[in-house]
């Protein structure tokens, strides 16, 4: 049986997802379908690729993953099966899958097979469905495209950096209010160099001065960072607040792509 | 493997949704269950027809669809398993199938089987799971139910017509702030005759005069109409507001059930 | 196949449930996942009980629950399988389980079984999943846990009670805004023995004194209370508020967590 995966930002209460659903099962009926995530905030790459790079690694290897954010084809923008990591991402080139991989993706191409004449209107279902069934019958990519080198980067994602400090992104707020950032251990070490820090929220009395290791490192409603599961700084706080999950997020006034600075001291410690 | 689709206003944070999986499980442990949406607002049949009608097409023959909208038994309401174009319905003889259909079903029948005591206080566990099942393990509606020759409907969620103008509503608004009317292309051909029209909101600034092919047709963050891919008279903002998902139903602050006029001119085009 | 329920407060939006199960069909790729619901209120313990109470039964005996709700492991909270009534029951010592099962259960194991290093930051994932695909491959609890006599009950969350009045709270509002107390009948009797009685919610025009047997018993809009199918006194509007599932929160001003009187007559009926 065939795992597919399903991320998109087309929110659960319509019946998009269920046609989705309904085209894999009408062409494969065993498949297993696992909803990622269908609440990525609409049109939002960034946050798209945070969770998407977040879940796929706990599915088996040959799990097949659609991605409908950004679906559409446009004059600069194909639609691309990507196998990386044992996995298959399918989806267009918009720039989502670069950012979640941070790196070369194992092997892309460009989606080439005939396409039926609505795909126009809804390619999740009648292109992405179509080659993500291919696959789970145990086809190749090279069947229903044709091989390129690299996928598009889409610049304005990544934390900007000098010697002194991080500019970071809130790319993802989770249903606890915690905040993720697009800080990587690698980038904080190399920039940091060991030195003292500051992270900065724009009112100092809350600035965040040391690094924990999990949530319980703090009391209850404590707000503090950390590197979390999936390598990025998250800042968080213990237990939310209670009764209302409003968390980090609330407690800072911080929203997705909002920035916070990471100042470094000017001399090592010790 | 039968495939059971629910579609319910049970939203996903209470126990509900999950005792009707619970009860398919028990008695048909290997049943494909995919939820259409547990979002349809609260005993909103326009609705419920609306969603299930764009996404029962895409699955199989011989899929199960459980419609759990309004689904008490009443004084001159019965519980129906309805069979039309290949697919099974069970629900509520509430006006909800025959809106969903927009014509006459192929077979009706008003379920007769026996029930267990506890069918009042939950039919969609009790009866419409019992029924389900029925059909999955390969029996025929004609074992649990007599045949009736018609549904009842239900007026009110037509749209008016006179020879100059047509008074929709909105019967959905999507993810991303689309507005479905109840507007479907026949209609509009047989009032427009190819007349010039325009599409009234309150506010001249934002009257739609000419229909698109689909949402790239204009820029992001333009207001335009077209018929989508379900045949529905569709208000849209292409990528709606940046970040909010806002989209059309915010921009011209329409909610579900408001009217919109489409007025003709007096004489053809051209 | 085995069926594995996930009840949690991680929501729908993020990855962690995705991540769940993924780790789930990596070992067993066969396995029925079902969501019982990942809205509970953040750390809402009592919320969670009430929630699994009422879903557990309709699912077949031999079905593994996951209860992802203040999970972590602390200093007098271990992790805990429990079978009872034919089902397993997988989540950590703090109260949920003894909540739900108003009694003792029928046998609870500290879990025991060699963790893998990354088990501090996602037991749901780490620790409970390793457990439950125990189970699911047919294992038996005593060979990763230890039997332990008894688990741990938290106070608080019963009604207080008098010879005159019962004091409830609010555990749960579901979709239509109708009000779940803790009260069950048998304490209801206990306490009223037949006695008129008086609903308090602080406005005296709103004030209940009968108990009717379901929804449809009074006239859309009205408010009402019965015990529910679930055994628990609820209070409900028929129909919710039009268009807006309001229901009986909005109409009565009540959240979840707020206290309900009820107080008995001096002396008895008739």
């Amino acid at each position: 049986m065939a795992i597919i995966t399903l991320t998109t930002d087309m929110g659960l209460k319509d019946h998009y997802v269920a046609v989705v659903k309904g085209a894999i099962l009408s062409q494969l009926p065993d498949t297993v379908i696992v909803d990622i995530s269908h609440s990525i905030k609409p049109f939002n790459n960034a946050q798209a690729a945070y969770v998407l790079r977040n879940a796929y690694p706990s599915f088996p290897q040959g799990a097949i993953h659609i991605i409908g954010v950004n679906p559409e084809l446009q004059r600069n923008t194909v639609h691309v099966v990507v196998k990386h990591d044992g996995h298959y991402f399918i989806g267009a080139d918009n720039g989502i899958i670069p950012l979640m991989l941070e790196g070369e993706a194992d092997e892309s191409y460009e989606l080439t097979m005939k396409l039926d004449d609505d795909h126009v209107a809804f390619p999740v279902k009648s292109v992405f469905v179509k080659a993500a069934c291919h696959l789970a019958r145990g086809g190749v990519p090279g069947t229903i495209g044709r091989r390129i080198s690299a996928l598009q980067e889409r610049i304005g994602f990544r934390p900007l950096k000098d010697s002194m400090s991080i500019q970071a992104s809130i790319v993802h707020i989770d249903a606890y209010g915690n905040l993720m950032t697009n800080v990587r251990r690698p980038l904080f070490d190399e920039v940091g160099r060991g030195r003292a820090f500051r992270i900065n929220f724009g009112h100092s009395d809350d600035d965040i001065t040391r690094l924990h290791s999990t949530y319980s490192d703090v009391n209850d409603g404590v707000c503090m960072a950390f590197f979390n599961a999936s390598g990025h700084l998250e800042i968080a706080v213990n237990k939310g607040v209670e009764g209302s999950g409003g968390g980090a997020a609330r407690l800072l006034g911080l929203r997705e792509n909002d920035t916070v600075r990471i100042d470094f001291a000017e001399r090592s410690k010790g």
